[in-house]
């Protein structure tokens, strides 16, 4: 870290930070200016709460150097990652497609979303089976019943399946019918969550917080990472911002940067990152293009009458045509795509 | 709701939203503009997914009229809400001021904080025992023993106790030695803690996620009243946005916006909402001048050395000299402070 | 426009809200909710001051309902609209491809990258010759010697040559020498700059403002229009939001909103959208794939002594490899590019 | 500056960083730590385009010491800066007081308004007579007769004249009527207009863009001082975030860290601040717990008629009890109110 004094630092206060920083194991150098002095701190402060230097007499900011991450960084392991789960993979050329409805809402419902996702040359089932509502009086999914509808889907049609696990006591029994768990954005930082997905033999989708920096997002993935489970995906679900448009922004410059950051593979989600049906096929189009790692999509036999989300949500052929949208813009970049 | 057409709708277009507002129990009303067609669903439509109307053709937009919370609503319930625990009192004209450290670090050092709280004329005592901290190499907090020793604390000085609860699991734990369980901001939709959180006896300090929406916000709220638990506070602690010389942008105009939208207490974070100890005194002052009904104030007897967050605590005197503005505001204004 | 009443609104303030439509010339409709009154307005209220209904009592929010925009707007002209200028084309198919530095800086730095720009298939040449500058202290531009050196790099290639216009009074000037007028993200809303560029026959490129709003901005193309430029071109530059890792964050969906909301062409600049010339590239082929009718990028001989945004300028080799990557993209999608 | 260097840049990007940094007059200053290197760059870098250092190869990022802005400094002027023009002053323990209508209407409305604003204590009068507005279709102002308008209030009630000037060209024409020039937040970085002001004698209201960082802000500050004109008053006015219950979100905290940073007197404006009148008397209160050196607020005979930006303009009657309630907070802090 770099910690920078107020031009009005006495020298005692120079060397009181000075001092702290030798008593934390770390070397110190100090660089006079010619308005300000800084103070270098030499050795590995990703343990040390750096901020704390700002409560220091004499101090105006202090500048980390050291990303706060390691399992996740890309300096520690610099060839990426590709994850497989049956007949799907993400990372290092390949683009994993994942597809279904937000909820599971009946077995006629599940099977037809997945025999579609399998002709149009999808890999991968979504389905929600336990749904985190922003209100107590919307649908809250069918919980193990969805979990063994999505099991059936995946005898059917060989797809992985992906669904959400929302608390530390449902993580064995969505273990149990899923191939990979999903975090989802509201419990991006829900510490117990992280830390027992962490501990089960599942491959993980961590979805990013709508308002997390790649920072926290990347720490967020190192809980997981942290407890032995290196299956790690993390997937771009849009930011909030002032625009009312669209229901999140979809930064897809996180993917690139994502790509110079960690060896993790990236996922976009263009359903949650416009949050209307209109825009998903263009935005999912541009993931691919941007070097994304797979896509989530939501679908629906009939949008209209889906139990949430039908708003965002791709009717079969709508499907169907971005699939070969995204596959002509894949094929193009040399790029595995389903 | 109201489900405004596109320009180019056709009859049929039009005559399948309305037979569809009908099928879910609603009148709906035909007005036909000069260059569009709108339609107002007529009934209570918060159970319904209004969204979806969204993917019927020829709908451009659908807007929304009634608030989705109920019993969270000013409409319900016009007088406001007065929360008292042991002698702390928040809302309809009492400014209850809760402080403490980030951490409970020892007896000695949340002892010390107590009697400082008290001596300057607070009623309340915060302190986390269980800590959420962005990186897993950080300190994690004393769990049941930090517990312990807020009690403890509770026994020397008479405050009330608020303490973070993280998980669904720990209430019961944490019920039994706290009198008011805070919801962190990281949490604020963690539906399974909001539920178990709404079966507790204790009161609840809700916090606002930092892109969470007033909606958003008190539709959490709603899940902990929906359970029974009428003792809910609102903790405004700052959104994200794109102001860094913050660490959070503290949008005070929450506070006057929510006392029109809702009868439950609003208490403001200024250390966590702006992250700089130099601002929260007059960021408390202005809180107070803008109406809220509580304070929440990170202070250490030595925040250069706090195990978390020393860079937004108050030392002691610092927190005296707060106390005594706020005080002068609150005078000023004919409102009970302390 | 819905002009949605309290919940406990009077019958004479009822009354009020519908005289006043009345009196600006609107048909009122009174709809009563089981809960709410709700008043439509039928006309044209384009030219109202709704929102001053906000101000009648008993009134609890006003939702818009018609665009306020016209001439732009794609249901007044559903077929999009192409612009050509020398043989940059943009629009209805065409992907037109400006580059070239941030500033002008001599005669041989604008010729040689206007060289590379044609080399590599380009047909616009971009380069600042009044430079708005954050700081006082900065290069501000070689003002009307810049300009003459853009005209000798047409001459030397036949691009078309965007440069930037900060003021009225130098729109003449500015016309003299180039062929489409620029108008920087901090112009956005300088409405003398807009009236004049309205009134010049070069066509605009107007770019959005890094928080304006899609209404705004459209707001500001009508401004244009509405002086008889039917020229215009939408400029996505990115928005100001909480993300550091980019400078600006580059919305991409804007791009196919934007499609259905208007007929104008929309051009995407990832090198301000990013800030960082290692993410250009990627988002430049991004914004292709969502149906980007164009790229404005920077690009320099040596980035490293660049007079300004050297940090977000690829050198020749970088652009021509962004080139092919796009044209892979473009032609797999059957635009014509360059 | 400080440039951190990637973990694998070699000895020769070291050494090229150094070299480039003796090239333009500094010194520097190699910090060789366990992981990276570090390079400090000693002396005054202001006037240089350290960004263009992350074009260099081996760089991983640029960090700035030096605050770039000088004039506005707080460390160049320790004491605060008050601002008098006629009655009103600003600043140094000074809240001055500025109210009146969004636009100057009538000479009946602007007498009127003034006298209600004398007779309730405040000493400047605030009217638009050129008026920026989003859509063309909107009213644009009364012009040169709006001025004389103002004029005459001026004349029967001895206020300071605040009016906004959009245009370089309209300097001399505002200054022959106004005491002070209003920089409206969409021209903040309309650096032809900030040169302009800094050549005129009046005094300056410099309002924040909503998407403007601090340092932008003072950095436009420092256009207009760099000019000679030393008399600007800072205005917060709101920023732009995804909060849509409130027209933009009044960051409070800027008010504090403003005092810190800068010398300058620092206004809000809790009308522009939140858009809707029944919350400006509490963010009015609040601005002045806060800190705030002076409040300009709209306030309208009639807002449900006014010209523009009803809906958040006060009426006298509202406007009475706001300069009640603030000058009982101005009198508990013992500052001078009005």
């Amino acid at each position: 870290m770099i910690v920078v004094m107020e031009i009005t630092a006495s020298e005692d206060q120079i060397q009181h930070v000075s001092t702290r920083i030798h008593e934390l194991g770390l070397k110190s150098h100090i660089i006079r200016g010619t308005e300000r002095t800084v103070i270098a701190a030499i050795g590995d402060d990703r343990k040390i709460k750096i901020e704390s230097f700002e409560s220091s007499s004499g101090v105006s900011e202090v500048l980390p150097i050291l990303a706060p991450y390691k399992v996740a960084s890309r300096e520690l392991k610099p060839e990426p990652t590709q994850i497989q789960v049956l007949k799907f993979r993400a990372g290092a050329g390949a683009v994993g497609m994942i597809a279904g409805p937000c909820s599971v809402e009946s077995e006629e419902q599940i099977v037809e979303c997945a025999r579609a996702v399998q002709k149009a040359g999808g890999t991968a089932l979504r389905g929600g089976a336990f749904k985190p509502r922003t209100s107590p009086y919307s649908f809250q999914g069918m919980k193990e019943d969805g979990l063994k509808l999505l099991a059936t889907a995946r005898q059917e049609t060989g797809l992985a399946i992906f669904t959400e696990v929302m608390s530390p006591e449902d993580v064995d029994l969505v273990s149990k019918y899923a191939d990979v768990l999903q975090i989802g954005a509201r419990n991006m930082q829900n510490y117990r969550l992280l830390e027992a997905v962490g501990r089960s033999p599942r491959a993980v989708l961590l979805k990013r917080g709508p308002s997390a920096t790649i920072e926290e997002w990347l720490l967020a993935a190192e809980y997981i990472l942290n407890e032995g489970n290196p299956n790690v995906m993390l997937c771009e679900r849009g930011i909030r911002t002032f625009e009312s448009h669209t229901r999140f922004t979809l930064p897809l410059a996180s993917v690139p940067y994502l790509h110079r950051k960690t060896h993790l593979p990236v996922i976009v989600d263009p359903s949650h990152g416009t949050g209307h049906s209109y825009l998903v096929t263009d935005m999912a189009m541009a993931s691919v293009a941007a070097g994304a790692d797979g896509l989530i999509v939501e679908m629906h036999p009939n949008p209209e009458k889906a139990a949430s989300d039908g708003y965002q949500s791709l009717d079969f052929s709508q499907f169907n045509d971005m699939m070969q949208q995204c596959r002509k813009i894949a094929d193009a970049l040399g790029k595995q795509f389903g």
